[in-house]
């Protein structure tokens, strides 16, 4: 077993290294590979697979909501990029230009998109006339670039994929409603799908996405205590019509400005995942989102009957419609244990000759290790409820571990020792001005995170800043981020 | 009536002017948007809908015989794309260079992949050693750019959509046999799924891949009598894993080169869609492929129950698993008609007062405008039945043209009174020398589209070639093409 177990062995331990576990893991599953193009990443299988079931569960919800998809050119003009002055500031030291095309150089240089906005408010200036013309929800899953100096895989390298989306609204009212509800979306899809606990909240203005009169975010803690923005959604206003005169004829047969919209989620939820659930031993995948759900592992597969009976398990599951896998290779079972442990299939279902004799078979979960011995005849309704099981447990054992990391603080004091001695989030009081958020940030790299949304964000009477010691205008969850 | 179908008679009649009817029935079924992108194009959502109903079977398709989806980077380093010699000088001239990024001038330039050859070896040349590491059968779904100078949506545009799987085996009937199966898995999937009839076979040496020791393609009729290329599977043998390095280590502890494949399907499948089954009145869809298969319109939706019985037939069709979609607009019924034939959904379900009293509806094929008369509890299976009845009659109608379109020419003025006055497909042999190719296309803007598998690609005894008179070699399909 020892020998067996050498490929894990190398993965470091996640408290010695968090760092490198985590570019162990992401290796040694194979999620991700190097090519040769600086900054960019491969998406290996195992990782694609995440990123299709991601896509096909988001995609299903949106639709449910009335999101309709599209697809736009990956390139934008500059003349175009420059239309909104906020957001250009925002992007343009980011961006790759294409320069030249075939073999002439362009008269006017392109970059390739690093995010939509300007590209859908061209389209809707053509498309919007009247208020039979309202609302548009658009989507478009896409890959865009962005020209980052420092990588790390999912978490952040030079392209990404995503999905972006872009509504027009007649009022600004439905349009703040669109914006909470698809926030909510990406909340409700964070926790049920991959079992990732989330603070949902606004930005502050600091913090909040170039061009949008309002950002909220959804935040999620990793095992190391530092925060991962998981999802945002913008309110723009009518900034954008503005820029990009984006008018509409209403009913009364005046000329009026759409407000607009803009949420997105991206491949860094492969990266929370990866985090937020891994172990010492490697990925723990929820079983909504896992590709593969359950292997099958026949002990002495020589035996007589044992392939067959394993085969016959692994079809019955199928029919149930698990996603299963019959591990059938010439590798020895414990090599076989350390290979889906390290790939994080939620669950394993061994079966050797003592077992069949019996007429069973023992189901180990990846989550907890624990063993049950089912009845082969069971081994499919037995697994479907223990997936159940796992993602409900995983769902409670991350949540526990965020509300165990959040710590109050009442003056700077506490706030300081608190972010140098205690990974989690901080939640603390706030005066409304940047110049704390730079302090902080400056002091500490700590940032807000977010202004959580109700009655939680008004601080208590008499609650003074945590910074200044001014009085407080709102309540912020503050930590270190991705 | 005739005011209603105002909106319809701005199309352009096919035969007046085949190729603005195209750009009519694209614009009017809201297929596609203008941006200011030139030369790129915008899917809305009815175009982008089909896409996605087309990835999805196909993607379906490709994994049940064992592909794997990937992701890799939509850039491509110069010297990385240089490193095969044929493939570079196929598409260099066609590129878009990235030459900057953020601030600051790129060491070396990258291209946006117009095909990812380079990039999949660049990846197998890193993670393929052994036997036990083959095959591989990677496809990607993606975009890619081609500095087109002449565009037309769907069929020519710079950015399109498309897959591009990329195999590598140990050996080179392995890949021959991947490059043969995916062909044919295209040619089943366009007559299935698109009801597009296709011709199967191999591409002379003119008119195959850049770097590819045999190009195999799907030829697709359009209405007009040009070919459109639909698919193409690729065999590379061993060029490109020696340009890249691609060994592995044999069972037999030699080292070897892997032998690899590549094929691709794109949005261009769209245009075939349209120029294969539409007419005068716009789309006319395939019911396995359209987003909307039946529309159900009320007839004077403000008599009493009229609209909610027509919300319950829809109901009952979803119900069944029909894409379904109820027209309850303040449009009037004609308006409605001919707003469902421009868009081509299938079938529409009619419902009026004389109607609902006699507990009937009314079904009306898109494709043949034949109206049936059926019970309401009736309307479900009847539907249902009906698209099958559509979709098996659209591909038996396209293939009657298609086959009464292909005509034989034993000699050189043959051919030329074909080529200039009956559109469509001339067989006619050829004796394997590109001289021959070049005048034809020189004289006649026709070109070789495929050779045929199996024994119609051998001539008769004594056949010459069409164009010089030498002893014939191979039977070729040739026709003007998109």
């Amino acid at each position: 077993m020892a020998k067996d177990k050498k490929m894990v062995e190398s993965i470091t331990a996640r408290d010695v290294d968090f760092a490198q576990w985590y570019t162990d893991v992401v290796k040694k599953a194979e999620l991700t590979g190097y090519t040769s193009v600086k900054g960019c990443m491969v998406f290996k299988p195992a990782g694609y697979a995440l990123w299709e079931n991601i896509r096909n569960e988001l995609d299903r919800r949106f639709k449910e909501t009335g999101v309709q998809n599209v697809y736009l050119p990956m390139l934008i003009p500059e003349s175009l990029l420059d239309k909104e002055k906020e957001h250009v500031e925002g992007f343009a030291p980011e961006v790759a230009w294409v320069t030249q095309g075939g073999l002439e150089k362009l008269p006017e240089r392109m970059c390739v998109r690093p995010t939509s906005e300007t590209l859908f408010c061209d389209l809707y200036s053509k498309d919007i006339q009247s208020y039979r013309d309202l609302p548009k929800v658009y989507n478009q899953w896409c890959s865009v670039l962005r020209w980052e100096k420092t990588t790390r895989p999912f978490l952040r390298s030079r392209e990404f994929l995503w999905q972006e989306g872009h509504t027009a609204h007649a009022t600004a009212e439905e349009a703040e409603a669109r914006t909470v509800q698809m926030l909510n979306l990406y909340a409700d899809f964070a926790e049920d799908f991959l079992a990732i606990p989330v603070l949902r909240g606004q930005k502050t203005d600091k913090e909040k996405f170039a061009g949008a009169v309002s950002t909220y975010t959804i935040e999620a803690l990793m095992h190391d205590g530092k925060a991962l923005q998981s999802g945002t959604s913008h309110n723009f206003g009518d900034g954008f019509a503005k820029a990009f005169g984006i008018q509409y004829t209403d009913k009364d047969n005046k000329l009026k400005y759409v407000y607009q919209t803009s949420w997105g989620m991206t491949t860094r939820m492969i990266g929370a995942i990866i985090m937020v659930h891994g172990d010492d031993d490697g990925l723990v995948l929820p079983p909504k989102v896992a590709p593969t759900q359950v292997v099958v592992i026949p002990i002495r597969q020589n035996a007589e009957g044992i392939l067959d009976k394993a085969g016959e398990i692994a079809d019955t599951l199928k029919k149930a419609g698990l996603r299963v896998k019959l591990d059938d290779s010439d590798r020895s079972p414990g090599w076989k244990f350390a290979d889906q442990e390290m790939r994080g299939f939620p669950l394993r279902i061994e079966i050797g000759p003592k077992d069949m004799e019996k007429g069973q078979c023992v189901l180990v979960r990846r989550d907890t290790r624990e063993k049950t011995v089912v009845k082969i005849e069971d081994a499919a309704s037995a697994s479907a409820q223990m997936l159940d099981t796992i993602q409900h447990d995983m769902f409670e054992r991350a949540k526990k571990f965020r509300d165990e990391h959040i710590y109050e603080a009442d003056t700077y004091e506490e706030f300081v020792d608190t972010a140098n001695n205690k990974p989690g989030f901080i939640f603390a009081p706030w005066c409304g001005d940047v110049e704390c958020e730079n302090k902080i940030k400056e002091d500490l790299a700590v940032t807000s995170r977010c202004i959580p949304f109700g009655d939680s964000r008004i601080p208590k009477d008499g609650a003074r800043c945590v910074c200044c010691g001014k009085p407080a205008k709102k309540m912020v969850y503050w930590g270190k981020a991705y």
